[in-house]
């Protein structure tokens, strides 16, 4: 088998495909919406969330809320629960019999984790509190499922939640949250655009949302990360207070922010080629893949050298494996591409005698001579940081060509449905916005910055420059 | 606050207590038998995991299955779910709709896993598959709940599932199986025994059930493993089956085997104090303190070295820190002895100027003299070592000195109700063993080794030496 779709042409058969390929994840698990996550697929997992919680852990505490949620708590918040109402996976039974009250399995954790700060929080002293946590949520999606992309099971998310003593704090911590995830986004070569999303379309219950969105290859937009600004509407709600330094009591302001199994998506989505993985290599499961080119003569030799290479490079701190099944070297190579590993290491008799060996870039496909003399360990070093760069600058390269300003309103449906991210001019009013979205079909994703001149449907002043596209 | 309760007098009690003042896990939540992991609890946690983890990792894949399990599924196996009926969660709701099949959160995933094996499964070279993943999983307890050993979402559940051309395969995954949880509660300085459940006591659909069982301070023995060897009975059920070497088409042989946050619950209960955590030096969040003693005179210099010190055995993989806050050195004691930090270092200018600093002990409260000029890691590594050797051997004294031969029927009651686990010789009957327990109201925890002799209850010739014992 291989990968079927065209990334570009059919972005949506090549992604399903990959992900079945590649072995990421199992999507005929029997419910719909729910996937497992593979051997291969877990461990790039792993490894993300492991440069995420090294962001995080710097201050932030890692902790541990439970899964369900009481009804009464909710429902306190009445625009939230509003927001969540449609997705929430209820739990009415317990083995035979009916619960007193039903449980709500959390589709995100505020009112998990809000009635517990209010038991913590007595003093000023207690603030502010930094708290994420990476979990199993669910969420009732009704429309059409898309394996990491559209879930039931969000089975990888990771939200924080802070309390601050004043609003200023809070919209500091914003910052500062956004900021953790620019590095994430850095470190995985995955372009964003983050957009203060427009007052309809931010999370039920907060003041406002800014999200990363990144450009899938078939236009769509994909909303990968999101922060929050809560204000104290959940401390008001929860009864979340404080004593000040000056005795008085008032409520604390907070924020939350979140990333899901998108970043994983969008990791494989936008480095991927029709050959297979291409992964950035701080979180491919093998970094070095060594292949020794075995004849009659001189196979032992050969593999010697291999060994001693990938001891060195393990050595070295590279996740390195050596390719030795008895099978024909294109065999190899495919499963190479396949995987994503970001280098192979061709050796053989020849190479040998000429003390060398061949490097492969997965991302390029460009070969190297490496003498055997030299360092190894800080070639390759160097090499896995050329790749970086290089899949990042293109990935930013293609979003950013595909970033286009729009100033005729007749023109916005064509350019986006090209596969584009449209800038328009925006008056920053409600009932505009709405039709602008109505008209087009289309999601305004929010304001990216100011603008001069005219509204591009009302015509008024306009305020804001926004993104409009098609989302997934 | 300190802690209450005595840690042989009122086990219970003192349990409670450290867990609250320590900061483990706060069970204040709002639903019974639920807890949520604080930063302390959960760094305690992932340090535990980490070392399971590399365990594992050896010869198992680590993968991800969903939460939810269809009813039509969980009933296929009619003696696995008559095991847990009365203990399931239903989700019956999604949004505002009635689901058209209850879900079941997990109580064990068999029924989640098995049915994807039936597709990964087609050859013998598709085998052995051995898979394991730490979960959340929910059992309706009905009991009285008790934070971190009867929960009713079980927060860290690591189960194994292999699968294997041949019965004796499987037999001897079982041992493998045993092997790895021996080796990881060694790490933790945890004793066991090991029992072979008798018939009535196994997992729910098992051939056969080994678990591993340790000694709480209060006499009662915990349950902190199980291994199964499953047969084919889920191979039939789930129709999983491949193609032998031979051509012919046979059902594989399986096991699984878990481990919970009970865990984490005997590590503290069993290595805890008045004075609260002793925590193996593994698995500590901090395995330094560093306490610069501080006058008005020399305070710069204490401190430099303090740091110095602190960078030195971070450079050499300590979790170390410095306790430089603006308190008495009794309140900074206090906290070190409290959170089980294995090693104090305490150093002021007089100890400074005679080049040393003092090095106590968690486990024992020894003191030591420590040249500054000495090599630090290497003395430091070999304390951590030498108190992980005591915990251990301290640990397993108390347990062995409460394995009790029993070899009167009438002593049972009183001996096991003293604190002991009873040995016992059992004619191996089924109808003799439950009438031991309904006599004693006490439990068989299972076969520790042959045995000559007459049986304790009915006097036939006896065959196994098994233990007796009040389980929680």
């Amino acid at each position: 088998m291989t990968i079927t779709g065209d990334v570009m042409e059919d972005f949506s058969q090549w992604f399903h495909s990959i992900l079945e390929e590649a072995k990421i994840i199992d999507s005929r698990y029997p419910i719909k919406g729910m996937s497992v996550w593979l051997p291969k697929g877990f461990k790039i997992r792993k490894y993300v969330l492991r440069e995420l919680e090294r962001l995080m852990d710097k201050d932030h505490d890692e902790v541990l809320f439970p899964l369900l949620i009481p009804e009464t708590e909710l429902a306190k918040e009445g625009i939230h629960v509003k927001g969540f109402e449609e997705e929430v996976y209820w739990v009415t039974h317990g083995g035979m019999k009916e619960l007193n009250e039903k449980l709500a399995i959390r589709p995100t954790s505020e009112t998990a984790i809000y009635p517990m700060f209010s038991l913590w929080i007595r003093s000023h002293i207690d603030l502010p509190i930094k708290v994420y946590q990476t979990v199993n949520t669910m969420r009732y999606e009704t429309k059409h499922t898309r394996p990491l992309i559209r879930v039931r099971e969000i089975t990888t998310f990771t939200e924080s939640h802070t309390v601050h003593e004043t609003y200023e704090q809070a919209s500091q911590q914003v910052q500062d949250g956004i900021a953790i995830y620019k590095r994430l986004f850095d470190i995985l070569a995955i372009p964003y655009l983050v957009h203060d999303r427009p007052s309809w379309d931010k999370f039920p219950g907060a003041e406002y949302t800014f999200a990363f969105d990144t450009l899938m290859r078939d236009g769509k937009t994909l909303q990968v990360g999101t922060v929050h600004n809560l204000g104290d509407t959940f401390a008001k709600t929860f009864d979340i207070k404080y004593e000040a330094a000056d005795g008085d009591h008032r409520h604390p302001y907070q924020t939350c922010y979140g990333l899901s199994d998108r970043v994983i998506a969008s990791l494989i989505a936008i480095h991927g080629d029709e050959k297979g993985l291409v992964l950035p290599p701080l979180v491919a499961p093998t970094q070095v893949t060594i292949i020794p080119i075995i004849f009659k003569d001189g196979a032992e030799d050969v593999l010697y050298k291999a060994n001693e290479i990938k001891d060195i490079l393990k050595d070295g701190g590279f996740r390195v494996s050596i390719d030795n099944r008895d099978l024909r070297a294109g065999k190899k190579y495919y499963d190479w591409e396949l995987n994503g590993i970001p280098i192979r290491i061709d050796i053989g008799p020849r190479d040998l005698k000429n003390n060398k060996m061949i490097i492969t870039r997965r991302d390029t496909f460009t070969k190297e001579e490496c003498s055997l003399s030299e360092d190894i360990v800080s070639n390759l070093n160097s090499c896995l940081s050329k790749i970086n760069t290089n899949l990042k600058e293109k990935a930013w390269n293609f979003m950013r060509e595909h970033v286009v300003e729009i100033d005729s309103s007749d023109k916005i449906e064509e350019i986006v449905l090209n596969g584009n991210v449209g800038l328009i001019k925006w008056c920053g009013g409600y009932d505009c916005g709405k039709e602008i979205e109505d008209k087009t079909n289309l999601d305004i994703l929010g304001v990216q910055g100011e603008a001069k001149g005219e509204c591009i449907n009302c015509n008024k002043n306009a305020k804001h420059t926004i993104s409009i596209a098609k989302t997934y």
